[in-house]
């Protein structure tokens, strides 16, 4: 039996307040759901249709499962439509993440759209992206339209929330506190003294003629506003998507497509 | 005044059915009216707020302007928040287009959601591709929702709407009906007896790697099942944007400006 109790719990988490008391986060839909059961994450608690159930039994049946009507489900959940599943899942942790030698993160200053937000989840995953620093005024990366535009993707990303200034002047520390594998960058850093941190801006260097470095973090900035003044001083390459038409502007999640692509031709 | 009959004409145009019945179509919010007023599109009704009036009075002296408070507007029109303006706007007529020599067309079969064409408008626009023929089955490019999407493109794409195989099917005759100009585009058919017609498909010709043509169509399918298979029949060229993560598939806005991106570096 689903009691009421339970009933509230599980509408608290489209809250994120309460997400960040329980520690946990909603997945809902078809799609969703079959992804988070093929990862790492932790659930917590699942539900679903008999439809669902009969559908996926091959998975579901090594773990606990509650099968309940569609209209239970959508009352639970944020979709409209779901005739499918909704799970309970244990945030991960929020702990400091590094760009490797040889390896690219992402930098999100001041995400405000969550649709955006999980599209850009779904492309950094297309494109072998795994790490996105996000700073504190982004979307949260556990809002339920953010996973459910992730199409996926939510499960592969590792996210870590931080001021983004002082996320690059804790550097450092973060890479000593961590394990050896961060060496390289160690060195690296010793030897050059700089990371390449590299942001889109209008009128810098064309994408198409840039020469990318073999590691560093690539930042996208606000919807409306850009990379914000703080996070500017911190950029070390700037580059600009060339227009070849009349539009103002390029949407960020086209914008992060756009400079992935030419980050991976390089390769 | 603004009368009854009048709102209800202007509330009709919310709906594809008085649309067409009307021949126009909703305007909505700063931005989109911004981008209407510098355009040569036919404004029929201009609305909007003493605000918006007070702050575009240059723009808006010379035209004919009905001041009414934002719930006003916001009743007429589709937007949750409008303390702008909303124009009704005279459609243009579905006349046949075809990409000139040097010049590429976007062919878009299928698109069902207004966001996602809104979005590829705005891509079009800012790589210089100014036609778009789409499938009667696509949604309709004056839906209030496209119109907003494209933020202010919808004044700069040229439209045409027709079943895509028969679209070109009767390219020739198309050709022959128009003007001079065409002249080059004719020869061009008579001598390779083709014309390049571009697709994006999974495991095909890395894009990356892909030898543009100098003019052609560049097809994007439908958001769950792809470019359909009549369609699918005309393609030429065969496309895929390389993979590099685990993303089961990119949204075909994203793929739109991938591709585009990929088109516009060769120049």
């Amino acid at each position: 039996m689903f009691s009421k109790q339970q009933q509230k719990y599980v509408q608290s988490l489209q809250i994120k307040k309460y997400r960040q008391e329980h520690q946990r986060f909603l997945v809902e839909g078809a799609k969703s759901v079959q992804e988070l059961l093929k990862s790492d994450l932790e659930t917590e608690l699942l539900l679903c249709t008999p439809k669902f159930y009969a559908e996926n039994e091959k998975i579901l049946k090594k773990i606990s499962v509650e099968q309940i009507p569609q209209t239970e489900l959508e009352k639970l959940g944020t979709l409209q439509s779901n005739d499918a599943a909704l799970a309970v899942v244990k945030m991960r942790e929020n702990v400091p993440l590094i760009a490797d030698a040889d390896e690219f993160a992402l930098v999100l200053d001041d995400i405000r759209d969550p649709g955006n937000l999980g599209t850009i989840l779904r492309i950094a995953d297309w494109y072998g992206i795994k790490k996105v620093i996000c700073s504190e005024t982004t979307v949260d990366f556990y809002n339920p339209k953010v996973v459910s535009a992730s199409m996926g993707s939510f499960t592969r990303i590792r996210v870590y929330y931080s001021e983004i200034s002082k996320y690059f002047e804790n550097f450092v520390k973060i890479i000593n506190s961590n394990n050896s594998s961060k060496k390289v960058i160690i060195e690296n850093i010793d030897k050059n003294n700089n990371i390449e941190i590299i942001g889109t801006f209008l009128d810098s260097e064309n994408v198409h003629h840039f020469d990318f470095p073999s590691s560093g973090y690539i930042v996208l900035g606000n919807e409306s506003n850009g990379i914000g003044e703080e996070v500017e001083k911190l950029i070390t390459k700037k580059i600009t998507i060339p227009r070849f038409g009349e539009a103002e502007s390029l949407n960020v999640g086209i914008a992060t497509a756009v400079v992935l692509d030419n980050l991976r031709r390089r390769e």
